[in-house]
């Protein structure tokens, strides 16, 4: 009866009047009804009332433009996903990255008719050099970079990278490393002609302890699969995001990838409990280890997470994943205002603490995109922002009743004007949706560039007001959204197409702006091809030159993913 | 009711029968009363059941023997207990490093007049060289391990920490960095006559953010002034350990400590935001940054954290704090055996979820020898093991409900014959000291061989019981205690005296029982001098090539804690 009297009821009924009503098993917490709080009478009216499900979330199927399937999850599946599904063919062909940007091939040998029998031996029926097939992974993922690579590998044991890498070394061949070919900034797609080593097809899982939720497996699993197999044994991978559908969980430790579930299990730096990596001249170095703590020494495979394929290549990864929630919650609200989102982070991490899983925002302009270009809507009233809240707990009426007293607050404080609240997985899954699919409507808006910026949570939306202020009509839309809970910020700008003015008036301009609120210029995203030159802006030159001195002790003649992550002209 | 019928109820009236109750103050869970769950009713018996809290859990003062202060927690306190307050005055002198292992002193210079006198001019007033203030400095906390240092530095500010290591590179004099000396592993004392380098003075707070939580501080502050500062600003720290309160951050940091939190906020390699260090040279490498996400290059402050200074000194720390649970109990437990200790940590795990924050266990010579030298009780009946069970979360109705469940299916099923459980900070901090203090009590029990190890949890007692069987009447007592939580053993044997023969009874046998069972043969406690050659036991050949790469890199001259981490032989 209470909230009855706090929240802006008028609306709330006025949708449920408009919506067919969910049946109860939609209503449904999993809670064994014993365990239903007595005392928790008005949140759960208030869940109920949350949880009509807008059956006008999605318009219709996913528009005719490009030949990309749509999976379970509303997301792009298959081959074509991997590169943004959104390119059909016919797209224009990407320029070469060499002949884009002023980038010069370093003194490599190129591979030769005996390089190739080499490899012939170490990977029987696993060397590729096909033209046609070699097109896909020359091109990374944003379409925006093109090596000119001839051979890809496709080993499927860390012997078989071994004895690649130590035949690459002697011969000085350079070696571009690659997962899925998701990655954000160009590093792992090759620059000039480095021979490609995949670990496609190193896909295997090699242990699972049921007790402790320790995996071990090849780094070519693609996430996805790994999260399906470990929600069947009841646990969940530490890490999510949008490309889960063809990231490798190698290339993931090696980007130190973040993603939606970084507020509540941390980084892959504590969750990952061992690698084993292939060094630049063929060593095999096990630090598979799947122990929770081992201080024996210097903490090896740390150097490894993050430096996306330049120290070594990861081969395989045992990584702790978390219990699976009993009961996960999704609460999509909208805000008046940048001020009342970072109100409701604050209030959602008092009242909802330890079940606090995601807390995600996006900008009008992202919402009215997705609607666009991949047809979905809004499952609230039009606001100028919007927050993702995703709670993940062990009791399912504990959580809802944390959360409905969270959402009374929110909403009776005019912190939130409207939302909407989803148990049942497919309709969390629907409005993660919203969210994790902004990339992709992007991609379809036009060409993309794109910024991961870690900033103070009190300043962080102020560089997206400055640059819509900055580029007026020259960029058709700036937008803002990404991991508040992490403090990172998503920058997207996106135009016509490619054009060096534009550039010009957005950098250093970001970098510059970042720099001054000591944030980071690359969040999580990395370093890889695009990023190397910005780095000083959030290193100071004594890391900087630690930087080159590792990459010189690891990889002395520098054939492991050249052209990346460290600064070009240091 | 249901419960009377689970539980041996008989032994729980008999407790509140012979204990007075408690005011209904300590009954209190800091919950406002409309927050209470009618439905929980159970619970909250069970709960007022178990919180009657025995009187006679200290049995008296603390005994005579020392010169100890006890602090407000139980805990030793003041200058003695830095390094084992248990060492009375009288007791024999510490035999010299140097002189009971086979150590060989390398060819550093040493220090001259002219060496004190630039040292003087770096630090006014900062350079001690009084022998009898150099003695404590010298030996480690466990009093077996004894330096010759004949300088202690005490810088203030990174520039003068940076101005010494100069000087010291220059004359190529070794340097031993060190915090509060609480190590393990003999890592924060002097082998020979190196210049012991003491954080004592950097003790400033730099900054705290009391939105993010995020504290930036210098290295010397201690850990339990740090508690209190963040406590009084409604966060915790990320760690905790019973050397809290003479311990440094930096010096936590450079062990990479774990501690009694590990198991909820995971290890400093997640929680440590940034650093700064001063290199061997005397670079200041400026990793100091405050944001939760940074992929801006390598993560160099990996490399400082856990490497016990031997890359360079830590002089700031940059460190999150999550928010300060509302509501935290205790329970402490009595398990007939391991096997229901194992059971009762999977049944935790499903049911206490994400409120869970330690899971510490102790066996029954554990208990006996606590109430032997320290006078502390159990405040449950005798049993072969002893469990303790933190929760800590956001909603002290929703906790205590879930930990009443809990409760109430483990002494019904049998996995734990007999508990207690405590809400009240006080006595949360009493049941908490009869496990932070077994440390104490080995100590006043004799010499003590030290094992911290981590093993599979279905073996992790097994080494205990066969170390048991093998001394026999060698040993004065072998017991096991530990995180359970974290996989973490501390096999700890006591002895009248230090033995050459009982040490070949325990070595390399520790250490192969682990090796076998791909265990970490040092979990948390770090190498230090004390584990330097066993390192060989968990890591493979190419690891500690590459860790003495490292150190070469990082330290050409060796001056930075030598004879420490690496092995002596490689």
């Amino acid at each position: 009866m209470c909230i009855k009297r706090e929240i802006p009821l008028g609306h709330f009924q006025a949708r449920s009047q408009q919506l067919p009503a969910l049946p109860p098993r939609a209503l449904s917490t999993g809670l064994a009804p014993k365990e239903e709080p007595e005392a928790s009478v008005p949140a759960a009216m208030l869940r109920r009332q949350l949880l009509a499900w807008p059956a006008w979330l999605f318009r219709g199927p996913p528009g005719p433009r490009g030949a990309c399937a749509l999976g379970a999850e509303g997301r792009p599946v298959g081959p074509l996903a991997r590169r943004g599904c959104c390119s059909a063919p016919g797209t224009p062909e990407v320029p070469l990255t060499r002949e884009r940007y002023p980038v010069r091939r370093l003194p490599f040998s190129t591979v030769s008719e005996q390089d190739l029998a080499a490899f012939e031996r170490i990977v029987p029926g696993g060397v590729v050099t096909d033209p046609e097939a070699l097109q896909a992974p020359n091109v990374d993922w944003m379409r925006t970079l093109r090596g000119s690579s001839k051979v890809l590998l496709r080993p499927r044991t860390s012997e078989e990278v071994s004895h690649i890498l130590r035949h690459c070394h002697e011969r000085n061949l350079a070696v571009n490393p690659q997962g899925g070919n998701t990655g954000m900034v160009g590093g792992s797609v090759p620059v000039f002609d480095e021979i490609i080593l995949s670990t496609a097809r190193m896909n295997q899982i090699l242990s699972f302890h049921s007790v402790s939720g320790i995996l071990v497996c090849q780094a070519g699993c693609v996430l996805e699969e790994l999260s399906r197999y470990v929600e069947e044994r009841d646990f969940i991978m530490p890490l999510d995001l949008g490309a889960k559908g063809s990231c490798h969980i190698g290339g993931n430790v090696a980007t130190n990838a973040g993603g939606l579930r970084f507020l509540r299990y941390g980084s892959l730096r504590g969750t990952v409990l061992g690698l084993e990596v292939v060094l630049a001249n063929g060593t095999i170095l096990d630090c598979l280890t799947s122990l929770r703590k081992d201080n024996t020494g210097y903490d090896l495979k740390q150097l490894f997470i993050g430096s996306e394929g330049t120290l070594g290549v990861i081969t395989a990864v045992s990584i702790l994943c978390p219990p699976k929630p009993r009961a996960v919650n999704v609460a999509f609200l909208g805000c008046p205002g940048f001020a009342e989102v970072l109100q409701t982070f604050s209030t959602c991490k008092g009242m909802l603490g330890e079940i606090l899983s995601a807390f995600e925002f996006m900008d009008a302009v992202c919402m009215q995109l997705v609607g666009r270009h991949l047809h979905l809507a809004s499952p609230v009233q039009e606001s100028a922002f919007y927050v993702l809240i995703e709670t993940s707990g062990s009791n399912a009426g504990h959580d809802a009743e944390k959360l409905g007293s969270f959402l009374e607050h929110a909403l009776g404080s005019g912190l939130v004007t409207d939302g909407t609240m989803a148990t049942d997985q497919t309709k969390v899954k629907m409005l993660w949706a919203l969210r994790e699919r902004i990339t992709e409507a992007l991609s379809r808006d036009g060409y993309v560039y794109k910024y991961d910026l870690s900033l103070p949570l009190e300043r962080l939306y102020d560089i997206v007001t400055d640059v819509r202020a900055r580029l007026g009509p020259h960029a058709k839309h700036v937008v803002g959204y990404g991991h508040l809970g992490d403090g990172n910020l998503h920058l997207n700008v996106t135009a016509e197409a490619f054009s060096a003015s534009l550039l010009g008036a957005l950098e250093p301009h970001v970098y510059e702006w970042t720099a001054r609120q000591q944030g980071s210029v690359s969040a999580e995203h990395g370093v890889g091809f695009r990023k190397r030159d910005v780095l000083g802006y959030s290193k100071p030159p004594e890391a900087l030159q630690l930087m080159q001195q590792l990459k010189a002790l690891l990889d002395p003649k520098g054939i492991l993913n050249p052209y990346k992550m460290l600064p070009s002209q240091a």
